[in-house]
């Protein structure tokens, strides 16, 4: 017998095409929880290529995930695949509903939207993509974390470093997180103020939104009207 | 003939017991200059093991590893064996002396001087251990992110983040960098203002010194003296 602290499931969904910090952030904070187990859960057992030029091995794949406290969908332009695919939308109802957080970093909110999770629900995504979360009864709020009731959703990728330091005071308390915002000396000092389009550069944003954007969002939408 | 922008190789060194956002959150955002292409190197090719509770996939090992326009090294508790391995020290050696940039992010700057690579050098690491940079003969300057000629070293975890956007400022210009950042909405709002030891409660970082930090440094100073 230990009297070490009691499991705490924490399940990430997995996928190709992730953006893979919208994982690795959290992660990186969740996993000092107390009694902190990472699951890392795909469709198919194999590695999963992420956005950066480098693979993950997973741990499990859907039918043998353990349940989890916390459930987090990261995001990326794998989320496409995620919203079309029944089995992985059953498996996040399936998890939601037990969970005691359902939670998602960047697009993946929009996952948890597919899979009817966020109806009559305040929540966000990436900046790009907030229009879409109302086509799944969701209401847009504009932040970095929104929590509503037991669903907490993140803006885009780095917003997760931000979100899991909020669920980390909520579970293990304020200290903890501090004492792990240390640790990870997170103290940022962005070289540039243009992480949000309320503060970039317009023709920035612009170029950005006509090179990437624009038409990201639009595939999305066509993908979520489609009947 | 394709007219795309020249290679730029990326070559992180990885390990087991790597703190994993030290090489996720640099990866996110080096993987999007133009012609980005990274590799992750492993002594061993076989998945290297994370702090976070989940396995990466290398690309090469030393041997094979192409020539870096951009070596980075992280950091977390597996340093402790970087610093010790002779084969990953000449791999460091020879990579560095060809390499348009040298980096480290935490610890990872222990592993460059170890290596020799931080002689007359300005450069930082994690807070916890700036006091063992003097011993590789380089000079300990506080900030998130210090450039020497062609070394940039960063602090910290986090400071990753920090670091990339400033070393993508300089090879692919500012345009892209704050574009870059905008794509990752990195506008962080943490939760708590603990991250470094300048602005946490002093208690939050003696209990935190008492806990791991000072026998972590402790342990990596006898092995760096040992003769």
């Amino acid at each position: 017998m230990t009297d070490g602290p009691k499991p705490f499931h924490i399940v990430f969904l997995l996928f190709d095409g992730i953006t893979q910090l919208d994982f690795t952030g959290p992660a990186q904070v969740l996993c000092r929880i107390p009694g902190a187990v990472v699951h890392t859960a795909v469709k198919e057992i194999k590695p999963i290529q992420t956005d950066s030029g480098f693979a993950i091995v997973p741990s499990t794949d859907l039918t043998d995930c353990p349940q989890a406290d916390l459930l987090c969908v990261p995001g990326g332009f794998g989320t496409r695949d995620v919203i079309q695919d029944e089995a992985t939308l059953q498996f996040l109802r399936d998890q939601g509903a037990e969970a005691r957080y359902v939670t998602s970093v960047c697009t993946g909110s929009l996952a948890l939207g597919a899979a009817g999770l966020l109806e009559g629900r305040r929540a966000t995504s990436h900046w790009a993509y907030t229009g879409l979360l109302e086509k799944f009864g969701a209401t847009y709020e504009k932040a970095r974390v929104v929590k509503d009731g037991n669903i907490i959703t993140a803006g885009g990728v780095t917003s997760g470093i931000d979100f899991a330091l909020t669920v980390v005071a909520e579970i293990a308390g304020q200290q903890w997180a501090e004492s792990t915002q240390l640790s990870l000396e997170y103290d940022p000092h962005p070289p540039f103020g243009s992480g949000h389009p309320d503060v970039a550069d317009p023709d920035l944003l612009a170029a950005l939104l006509d090179r990437v954007y624009e038409k990201a969002a639009r595939e999305l939408a066509d993908i979520i009207d489609r009947p």
